[in-house]
């Protein structure tokens, strides 16, 4: 719905709302930038002159150290000056609207807003108001999305089993409260991945989970079978409203990803998590720190492919 | 009465304290450095190396996100380093004195203090007290005084309207409370412009109004009539105590600046305002946005008389 | 008993979290390198390019701003990105482990954490796990360690006396609260320094003082006699828990170090702190502001050791 807000006229990307119809074309662009970002991170000066001069605003009107913080390294490794700007606190509280404070941060000649809000859809409005040289980049709003976080995760997909045209994925756990798992589902499929499945108790999945295009799985055993790619959710205690859930011991005897369980996977099945993870919840440590586990890799990755989306948008 | 503190034994500029007392000369020297940098602004690459490897921090008592993040905008497009201190959380809190912090912090061989604190004076007691090679920049103290706001203001009346000598301004609002006003009547006066009026309700007058050397006017309708410029001042909110006010709308029925009460001022009048606006109580969106209103030019402005005063203090 | 984590296996450093068991080969070598960069900050442009491209992460379990700035300052002065990150609102409130904490920073390519946490021996347990290439330097942690404070010490020193051969060095007050007090006597030992004294009440003593290999004096009088050097502490009131001292009144009355005091020293002594102080109860402002303080330079001296110590570990 958003692809006309994020494309330029000549079909190249001009901000990143959601991965939601994104062209394969462009997330390709993404995955294949992010590529030769790797090495960068690897050499003994791990700097590319590409945004240099460019400033950077991270809009953070819900506290995520750990996303600004990538954001921030990548924006770094890129040269860009980079403002960290907690706006809770600040002119919000004086009663000025979303609208003008966005008008005078454009006003102080930003090339690019990193935005994570509390309300879904705010990064869109801020993207539809700015002025014509500012780009947007959304680093998680309310349910809705975080881009960068799905497409770390197909970048992920892509490093290790090189592309997505045989694989069997399964998303499993929180559907419900994710930000991330509609987006990976609509990257998936653009990227050609034959077979989705989602997997979950009836009570963390969104009621239109049938238009998703996926197949539901309601048990772990036959949820993971044979899949080449297993992706654990959070599970959002935080977020969690009533009694969807009766204990966290029950949810991981059901739902939690132990070695037993992933047995019935592939040999060679890799398992991702977003972070942070809640160890012996969705995920028993043998999994997280054993041989299939490339969570620490998407961290990694999550550099690389915020490099590509910054360079894409605002390089010079 | 800071004169003496703020220049150098050559008449150059130490400090920025107050825009009290400083000549013509100084007030256009700034005004001049700033068109400099308006296109350093527009390039590709943001950056000149006026104040590379200089230390720039911003000691800021109270939290004023805005006026922090220009300044640091401003030190970074000169390639300083800037490092943000919030200090009510900090060694104040561990019972050492102001000049202790401070004394400390000019051991770090710091450049420049940029300083924002509830007290006023507190800047001058500072600067009072730094190694010769400190320059301190008052970013806001009390009720005091916010120099580099008046200086942007100044500025942006210069650029729209070529120069001070013909023109009629008024300042309206919410005298009592601003840390702009007098500083904008000082400059005003000190660069040549021969009419300046103040447009307020009597309880939002200082009492010393009478030995500002300004029109006063206790009407919007007299008070901007033929006016060249109308600068608008916030209501604040949250600095009034009791009952100098009815009620916001009433305030806005007789003070607040419409599309209406603009039509008496000049047909090119200009309408400012420092941020951030209340729509519907100081100012009416229909002017906020209409096309007398500069306000989102004295944010861009902002930046660039930021640099001129940093580099005037500081430069290589 | 961190030698081993602290030392590469060709006896180079890898970790700064003690000063205990680090050889006088290396405590010196840490000395002239930042004696090397005490003339950096003189110059105008006060930048060396040693880590230009690394990633320092200032990773703060509990604020300190004094040590977090002197910390950004000295990474900066040598060019390298540093990333705040103030720890305790983040991750650790999400349920994750501290080690998984530190396994994601140290997969977004970090090159060095600069670790304060309130917990002893968090600095060594986080060494312990980072990826080889990734250094570690201890900030503080709870009542155990803060060695580049102790460093700075030694520096101050040597600056002031040139040898450590000929010294009498008094440490003087809250010993038991203190995390540089046990460091500095180490230190001290291995720099070849002949006495050693710890003076302080009873109370203020740890149990272990015995076995610092240390002369204990109870009176201030007896005590700092004829000392080179007067190491003061902080007292740190807010760590106190219970009746240890009667008040700050007696505590001064006793234990203050006066200008009359310190006229038992030797003529040349030189009176250290490490700030921030507590004038009129540890210290009287004679002393602190007096031709005999060397405060001020220890201040100055902190940034060129915090280089030293990080140039030595990841210098390019």
């Amino acid at each position: 719905m958003n692809g006309d807000l994020q494309l330029n006229a000549d079909g190249s990307l001009r901000h990143l709302l959601t991965l939601d119809g994104l062209p394969a074309r462009i997330l390709t662009q993404i995955l294949d930038t992010a590529e030769s970002f790797i090495s960068v991170a690897q050499r003994e000066v791990k700097k590319v002159p590409l945004l240099r001069g460019k400033a950077i605003f991270n809009l953070f009107f819900e506290p995520s150290t750990r996303t600004r913080t990538t954001f921030e390294i990548a924006a770094k490794r890129l040269s860009a000056d980079v403002v960290n700007l907690n706006i809770a606190s600040s002119a919000q509280s004086k009663g000025e609207t979303l609208l003008d404070t966005v008008a005078n941060l454009s006003a102080m000649q930003a090339d690019m807003f990193v935005v994570r809000h509390a309300a879904s859809g705010a990064p869109h409005l801020i993207a539809r108001h700015v002025a014509p040289h500012i780009h947007v980049v959304n680093a998680g709003d309310g349910r809705c999305a975080h881009p960068t976080q799905g497409l770390l995760d197909m970048f992920t997909i892509r490093q290790h089993k090189g592309s997505f045209h045989n694989l069997r994925v399964a998303v499993v756990g929180d559907l419900l409260h994710s930000r991330v798992a509609r987006s990976q589902i609509h990257a998936l499929t653009t990227l050609g991945c034959p077979e989705v499945r989602v997997v979950a108790p009836r009570t963390l999945l969104p009621r239109d989970v049938d238009s998703l295009g996926v197949h539901v799985h309601y048990r772990m055993e036959t949820g993971i079978k044979d899949c080449d790619v297993v992706i654990m959710l959070r599970l959002q205690n935080e977020r969690m409203q009533g009694a969807l859930l009766p204990s966290p011991q029950e949810y991981f005897k059901y739902w939690g990803l132990t070695p037993d369980k992933l047995r019935l996977a592939r040999p060679d099945v890799i398992v991702m998590h977003p972070g942070p993870m809640n160890r012996g919840v969705e995920i028993d440590s043998g999994v997280a720190d054993g041989v299939h586990s490339v969570i620490l890799n998407q961290v990694t990755y999550g550099i690389a492919v915020r490099m590509a989306v910054m360079s894409l948008l605002a390089g010079n």
